[in-house]
């Protein structure tokens, strides 16, 4: 009955269904379902329960999901358990199977060749479209999936895409040479997976052959997982903008804890650094209560504005959008456009200083405390991640902590500081 | 000489160099290389100066540029031009092709139907290998990218999917019943472009058929445009939720501070809630200036851990990761943590309050604000995106606003309302 009602499912809808459950019946599921267990579930799981599962499943269930699955995705699955379950399911492994995985698991963690499949169609560049057909449809090795013939030189190394549509609609006496793509990228098997994944989607690759340190052909990456790339690292990305870590919905309260604990300590710092420069102001805020009745209003005003220019930033310097010939543009328009808004909203918050406390002083001097605020938090909002990433820390993860201390710090100072100077 | 520099370069790539540049320096770019402008670097550029880079090329090459296209760019590129443009543009197609742009065109915006290609290979399902094989060699008509032959009945309905690599690998007798894909996505032509994107992550499709009304094949999703919708998704969601609405790096500082400003505006609004609570604690604020300086880190940290809730649950929204199975157990997990860490950062507080001022009390005062205030981060950071989600708005637009509001008003209700039951 379990599996007449799971028959119909996609892999990756059951995988999504076990993270879902709880974890209790997420073990009763599995031993139930345990005989008809696909390596594709498996392989969508999330890693963050990945290891649960395969701790619960028998091992000739395990060895026979896993002897279903293409290259890539074995390594994918390899690569983040321990020792002793690795070796187990590379025991299973046919011997050609084995060789190929342990090389593919030879390349460094968030490589190319981590994500490529050993699994492809070459054939000699000299080659004709009548050969090309004739060799595929003897052979009865042809992967699952793939959607090009890679061109290689007696060298191995590849020379040419030809999609199996082109060969499709050629005369058999034509060259391959001759019905290359024109949009051809080479990947190196050390190259980092978010390159890859920046490759694919801007030249709408299919596929993409990796080479070796010689140059040598020894795989290729299909586009259908240089997308999974590409949607975790904006994942990873608009997490760690948020101050998340790595972290999956699957995770118990102690794991999630510990995941968030850092950030919020790093802003409690912040928050002191802040107070400290209120601290400098008791006296003007004893005399003028208004003032800290008024005061958080700067520094949320200046969060929120470094917060727009830090999250444009970051992502221009993701996507390569922001380069060295338009960096100077966008500093000077996120500095214009904090001194645009930044009038404005002085122009709107002197009003309500006025109407509220009945003081002009005070309304001008928020008024001023706000454009001051603003022109930094676009300043500082633009240059902190593009010097982050000058220096190699990824701006995700610390251009907020950097900027919201920034405008907290020049709003309390520019809002206080005026106001002693202004209003004692 | 321009044209040997630019000749290496893919489209994609020079799209960039025409965003990064400014726009004095692409109109002299644009005169100058006119001659050769490629119809995919249209394609390629960001909607923001698509327009104006248009209105730069003489009619006869913006003619010569858009014929080259396959109908799903064409449709990309008129959707967003004048009327009048877009006329112009169309005008110079032929009529089939013209035919196929205004029925894509046809469809609202930001569905299937303008994302399909109307270029599509099919076979009648009872057809064998070789007929299809016979069928493709002889026609001439092929498209230039396409992975699979799509199967469809007598009514034109599409019944499955072959990938060309398994016609290759097939015997001429095998029926291309029998060798159909195991995932299989009919698309309606009216299904969001987001549901397309999903479709094509979750099950890895690298080319879907897509239907109209009465389910007959109109066309076909391929993956390299599914791949930029599920881009620009990402791309909207992280704007969203850093208040920055749509836009791009060419904007000028003008329409920049306009998208930023409605954010900022609300941000304002609920600032100013925010001080109201606060104007209720004046006299004891005028009692002890301490709590001034102390107050703004409660509600910083609440904010921040509220962030934390709200991008995960937003995330979790969008990857259909959260829904009504592990809906309860999300909710009482970020409140747990809330919970747990609130007890951690009130304990360091507690400490640092006593420390820094001298006052125990002050420091339990400071601490039970702490904790009650992560626990409303917790809560109000997983239910604002559920409810809003619920009620159709964007979670990723507005939870922020929400969500931080709460924070605000309960940290400071909690400091300074324990402070002046306790402290006076
Ligand atoms: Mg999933
Ligand atoms: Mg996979
Ligand atoms: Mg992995
Ligand atoms: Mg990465
Ligand atoms: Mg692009
Ligand atoms: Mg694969
Ligand atoms: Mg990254
Ligand atoms: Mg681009
Ligand atoms: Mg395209
Ligand atoms: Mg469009
Ligand atoms: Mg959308
Ligand atoms: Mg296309
Ligand atoms: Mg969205």
């Amino acid at each position: 009955q379990l599996t007449a009602l799971m028959e119909p499912l996609h892999a990756a809808d059951i995988a999504d269904l076990l993270e879902q459950i709880s974890a209790f019946d997420r073990g009763q599921l599995i031993r139930l379902y345990d005989r008809e267990f696909d390596g594709e579930i498996l392989s969508e799981l999330d890693e963050s329960i990945r290891e649960e599962v395969i701790s619960q499943l028998a091992p000739q269930v395990l060895a026979e999901a896993v002897r279903d699955l293409e290259s890539d995705d074995v390594v994918d699955l390899l690569e983040d358990l321990e020792e002793p379950q690795q070796e187990a399911i590379l025991n299973t492994l046919e011997d050609a199977d084995r060789v190929a995985v342990e090389q593919s698991l030879s390349y460094p963690e968030n490589s190319a060749g981590r994500l490529m499949q050993r699994e492809v169609v070459m054939a000699p560049d000299h080659w004709t479209v009548g050969q090309a057909i004739d060799f595929m449809r003897e052979s009865d090795h042809l992967p699952d999936q793939f959607y090009h013939v890679v061109l290689v030189d007696p060298r191995l190394h590849p020379v040419g895409n030809v999609t199996l549509g082109r060969i499709m609609s050629s005369k058999r006496e034509v060259p391959l040479g001759d019905i290359v793509e024109e949009t051809f990228q080479i990947i190196p098997a050390d190259q980092d997976e978010e390159d890859v994944a920046y490759a694919f989607n801007q030249y709408h690759l299919i596929s993409a052959p990796v080479v070796d340190d010689e140059g040598r052909l020894v795989g290729v990456i299909t586009m259908d997982d240089a997308m999974v790339v590409l949607d975790e690292e904006h994942e990873e990305d608009i997490l760690r903008l948020a101050g998340v870590g790595e972290g999956s919905l699957a995770d118990r309260v102690m794991a999630t804890t510990k995941q968030r604990f850092p950030w919020l300590a790093v802003n409690l710092a912040t928050a002191i650094l802040a107070s400290l420069v209120i601290a400098q102001f008791e006296a003007t805020i004893a005399e003028f209560v208004a003032l800290a009745v008024l005061m958080p209003i700067v520094a949320s005003m200046g969060g929120n504005a470094g917060t727009q220019s830090l999250t444009v930033a970051v992502r221009a310097l993701a996507t390569r959008d922001l380069t060295g010939s338009n960096v100077w543009r966008v500093i000077r328009r996120e500095v214009l456009v904090g001194l645009v808004n930044g009038l404005a909203f002085a122009l709107i918050m002197g009003v309500v200083g006025i109407l509220w406390f009945g003081s002009p002083l005070l309304g001008v001097v928020i008024a001023v405390a706000m454009v001051i605020n603003l022109v930094v938090a676009g300043l500082a909002g633009t240059v902190v991640p593009i010097i982050l990433e000058k220096i190699g820390v990824d701006p995700a993860l610390a251009s907020g902590a950097f900027v919201t201390t920034v405008t907290d710090i020049v709003g309390f100072f520019a809002f206080l500081g005026l106001a002693g100077a202004m209003l004692l």
